[in-house]
């Protein structure tokens, strides 16, 4: 998705101003698949036989999903400047992000969505981190 | 709707923890109010004549409606327990309702949709500062 | 929440068209009081200690939320005319509210959450009928 | 972002029922991009010096973007059995994806945006084609 994410971007009509177009998309792109990610791995929790014990997963999970998808429409938008809003809402989802990856971490050896969700987690908080620094 | 959220809160299994639950419900209400009236504002000067002198404030009416629509999801949930992640979106959430209401407070006199709005921005924002103070 | 959907609509600059206010401001009122009441019945299935039989409930919980969701923001754009996407839209969410409805009302006796979810969907999907009805 | 889709959906403890893979994989992945470029296009309308011969077309950015926030996170989840709803929302995806394409069709050749999200839109409702197919 990066492909498109990068491809809409440059059909911007206006100045994209000083930030880094790859840094940008690629916390978009993140963004979106930790989205997916999150709402699929809440899902799967819910199909164990030991869901019980993972409810506190599903909960993050299904919190991380809504933080990331509000978080990709908010950077895919570059028209108006709130630098304030963009920067407290990435905060936000990189501590979401941070939250449900080490969540996850706890049973990646026993379910293999929580590890493949707590790499997607991961990813997108490094991508966070990359855009906050990019946007200082 | 204040009711609605109140009733069901009061429905939760377990123990809500020390928070205020009518801080809490007021929170819950003010996001779903403003998400649905930021919305409607968009669209709104979507339909003006003079709709190129409102395009930041359009991309600020979408954005808050994202910000506070995820905010009264994860406000939602009471499993699981990020207080870290809820404070941070909570902190987005108001940044964006103020920001919201003095882009919509600029034209508020011209554009009954921008009065309106951020009146429920403003209601909003203050339901955030709240609650934010209840969670100290 | 009604008042404020309706104060929105009364602001709206363009002619609304032929569509009942009343009944188009109670299926945006309906459709984002269950999307918040969904979202809190899964999170309090979630909640319970015999969470692995109500994962069903949960599951149509969360898609139930989600489309209604959609439905308040889409119903609530007045700008543009697609009548055949805002049709199959609504169709779409009675279909889920119904089968929300049906699912929570089963356990509604033994889970108050359920009770009171399966009313708001009860709610929605004739808010859903009547806007379908008067569409025609 | 499929190889993620289908990773997760390989990691789903339970059956995943008679559908193929590979065509719920690629509608999911569909939905989430078109998602994705139909915000981007709005927000490109939105920046166009032009804007007031755009709104229509911002409008039905605006629904897609929702219809297939709302539809990639129902297909994603598997857990319960609700396929009336499920073609129902399949159905109202792919009427905004194609209602969307061919209002950005119109406009293909003068804005770049408009082209790659017309694209997008026809691949998804291809994809929602496909699926409704292969669930009959």
């Amino acid at each position: 998705m990066t492909h498109h994410v990068s491809t809409m971007l440059d059909t911007y009509p206006k100045d994209l101003g000083p930030v880094s177009r790859d840094t940008l998309a690629a916390c978009i792109e993140a963004c979106f698949e930790c989205a997916q990610t999150c709402t699929a791995c809440a899902d799967a929790c819910l199909a164990e036989d030991m869901v019980a014990d993972l409810t506190g997963c599903i909960s993050i999970n299904l919190d991380c999903a809504d933080l990331c998808a509000a978080t990709g429409r908010v950077l895919t938008r570059r028209t108006g400047d709130n630098p304030g809003v963009t920067r407290a809402l990435i905060e936000a989802c990189l501590a979401a992000c941070r939250a449900c990856a080490e969540e996850c971490e706890r049973h990646a050896q026993m379910h293999e969505h929580c590890r493949v969700c707590a790499e997607a987690c991961r990813r997108c908080e490094q991508a966070c981190a990359d855009l906050l620094a990019a946007l200082a």
